[in-house]
């Protein structure tokens, strides 16, 4: 039977990417633009007072390449607050110039493999701020989902608790490792999205993204037991910074 | 050859799901829209007296992320009133503001995996409200195709009839576990569309999705034999809240 | 070297599924439509002319769910008349209305696997019918292409002709016991398009195409040696019940 | 380290895929259409030149199905020549009615697979013709590129070269058997584009290849260690026959 | 714990991959085309500038075939300067004729994997040449991602740092066969695009491409460990070749 590590979740979370479309967005007025800039605005407007009161977190990132140009990253306490922030967007002016070609769906997880005997995870230092995190302020950020493998040997779900939790060691090292210089957001996606797991990393310098993707394929529970989707990466606008990018 | 187990089937299903034009539902009149919302509404209203009558059962869904808006679930006793319940949403006016970009048609099924002996399951309490389910009226939908694995050494259809009942334990000792969170509807798809189950689940917490899915994984049913399609979950919608999503 | 078992052909196949643009469909004129539908009937009836010439055979159907609306099935003596009836759609004013999602291309394939000894199989009861087959005028039709498996340990074509022949047997005889439920018309494609086979199904309860394929899958030809593309389903029309579905 | 195979290479050859888009087509004045048509048989006429000049070879195809209408083979000694055929095509009138659905870029190739000690391969008769090939004017076409496989214990990279000298006979007494009726051109392609080779077949009827493609994949230099993409099978065209495909 | 080969960084890279509207390009009046053309001129020479004060690097290719008609590279320092360059084709006039079939966004990478014992490979000669790189001005281009595969027995990640190592001999040995011909550049993308690695190649013969290449496969770290994502290829163009190829 089942014998899993158990988790604990907090915010939910919604990855909304959008491309832009350009020919539309140049061919308009100036006016045009404004309105649907001030649309935009107001709603991001509003998504800052969701997070200056406590009640959620957002980023916005310009991400490079084709995959997409925007990233509204929005953490909620509950599915119906991601609802609404998915549907704002597409209402408003701004959505005319908009596709959409990625999204994901997901919450916030800590899991308690490197949790020792009977503590009370959310009685330790930190617990809190984990699973309702305010999004960092860095410069860079890089998205991506991922499965544990079940292929033949390589098969993470048939291996046991114990096993797990040691091959999760050298994961809880590497973290540690670049922890002053990579945070990371583990989101959990089972049952409710296309992978298992969400990962978003903050940086200030984009190659600690590569360093630690690349140090952690080396370590077996990446090696054997690994299987990754897109990466999307971008850098962190402001209102203002998104306005100069647009205008 | 075949050592099949049993299966009973039940209403037919088809999972419509649509996405929203919004550019061109925003840049309507709102004459346009109310027409366009009025002729919807009558479809829904026709399919609401389709339910009071026992004649079949529709839930409506605001589904989360960029994969789909809308989801239209729809069972009903034959192929033909399925075919056209899909025909009246494109044949509406409303279908000028959808595209359709996922659809899964598929038939309950009961499986005899964990009935003891000669019983006759339609005999047995609560079978026929499983093959003609009226649709759960909780907040939130979780809807996935999956497959049985033939790769290799894992091949469930290798298995010998005693294997798979003894490996489907875990995954009826886990159901019930989470029976009174979580209501299950499971159809059957081979021959019908590209997976051979559809996976309908019913909660009030999105979380019990993830954790339903995140516990099943580590049973050796799914660890080993299942491969599961796209995730998609969303919030049910009255006629109401659907005026409201479009207003 | 090859050791392949013979195969005997008969017609070609051109499985032409087409989506129907329901926006432009639904903002056209009524007289728009009728030159349409007029357009479409014209084509309908020079193919029932060649059916009726012993000519070819043509079976036109509702698609259920978003991967067609509509399929027109043709089946001919040669690949000439398939070219110009996929064009006489493509040229008249009803493909106006028409997107092309997709289409599958074969020839009917009887295969010697169950012929015993020296036989000449085109001297057996039934085999023009089968290499020359009037479809069905059944409810139902399903269609998915397949591919006889070639990986590790589960390669078909490694197999020996005895073994092959062996294996096969169990589709013989769950054929049989559908036979009177279920006809299945053949079609080979290897060199021809991108799966080895396409099987295409009539029966007059939807159901039996599931209990078919379902059973089959316990058998080894199936559960180790069949992978599967996507399969589509639908009702039959008449010319009166697609005017009636397109009005 | 590497033993492979040497190669010598001809000419680099484009296969073009093009779909009509027929609702614009057929919505055009005729003077529109024929200005369009004009413009392509400009087009065919200078590349009909190249072939009677001995400096390249042209086909044009009818392709069945909904993967493309058109393929324009072009084979030429240098790559700018087919950049300069795939422009000319794209800055043509005829080009605001064809979208671009699939293209393969590929150089002939011979391999000495079956050429026994130091014979100079370029001395042998018909080399020549091979290298740089006039290609036959039969009725019909099939396309498809391919991989040898590396997976597991099927790996054909990994085989000494007297294996896989020894299991490429099988394919050259294939061949040998439907020389008369198949013409195969080999182009490889790694390095070019996304598959390793491509294989164009000619033949005057179209169940040879399927005959061929069906007998080759029990022979284990097939059956254990070719992968394949999609095949595009179609009628040849003459600059007459086009125009009455269009007209 | 993971037993990485250490690398190093130079420049990053955006290889942006353009369509070409071609019927909206032939339907424009010659002076949209032109302001069209100047715009993009303008960008070019913006970025020669870049090349020219040793800021960066620019390459312009036409790509065969249908997967793209242009590939703007550009090898820049900073993240930044690569999502303008990105934005500033976005936004002008050019772009209205422009799709965005593909990119890829990676990072020049040197490995130590040959570099014997404590030598600071900054103090090499040639290091700072090939980490800032001045792309090469030959006449031909091709560009492709590849990741080290991780599957069953063939898992690169779990190899021992000297097994990797002396698997890298053989691509080392056929890097230098080919160095006066065929000049490659490795930029790494683990964390920063889908695949692992890119690499973009440089010769004045585009069948040197294809020879390395095919070599290349049998060498044990390709054949058993290399996994290869699409190869696009193409031609050089100098501003006044692509004025000719728009003109």
């Amino acid at each position: 039977m089942a014998d899993a590590i158990e988790t604990i979740e907090g915010w939910y979370a919604l990855h909304d990417f959008r491309q832009i479309n350009w020919p539309l967005w140049n061919s308009c007025t100036s006016s045009e633009r404004e309105d649907a800039i001030s649309s935009l605005m107001k709603i991001l407007n509003q998504w800052t007072a969701v997070e200056e009161s406590g009640e959620g977190s957002t980023g916005i990132y310009h991400i490079i390449g084709h995959k997409a140009d925007l990233l509204f990253a929005n953490f909620r306490p509950t599915v119906d607050e991601l609802l609404q922030a998915e549907l704002d967007i597409d209402k408003s002016p701004m959505s005319r110039f908009f596709t959409k070609p990625y999204s994901y769906f997901s919450v916030v997880e800590l899991s308690k493999y490197l949790v020792k005997g009977q503590v009370d995870p959310l009685a330790l230092p930190g617990t809190k701020e984990r699973l309702y995190p305010i999004l960092p302020k860095t410069q860079y950020v890089c998205f991506y989902p991922m499965n544990k493998r079940r292929e033949g040997q390589d098969n993470w779900y048939m291996l046991s608790k114990d096993e797990r939790r040691e091959k999760m060691k050298g994961h809880g090292i590497l973290g540690h490792k670049y922890a002053d210089r990579v945070t990371q957001i583990i989101t959990g996606s089972q049952g409710l999205d296309d992978w298992e797991w969400g990962v978003t990393l903050y940086a200030n310098d984009m190659l600690d993204f590569k360093k630690l993707i690349y140090e952690m394929r080396f370590d077996e529970a990446s090696a054997r037991f690994a299987d990754f989707g897109p990466f999307l990466v971008g850098k962190r606008l402001t209102q203002e910074s998104l306005q100069v990018l647009l205008g």
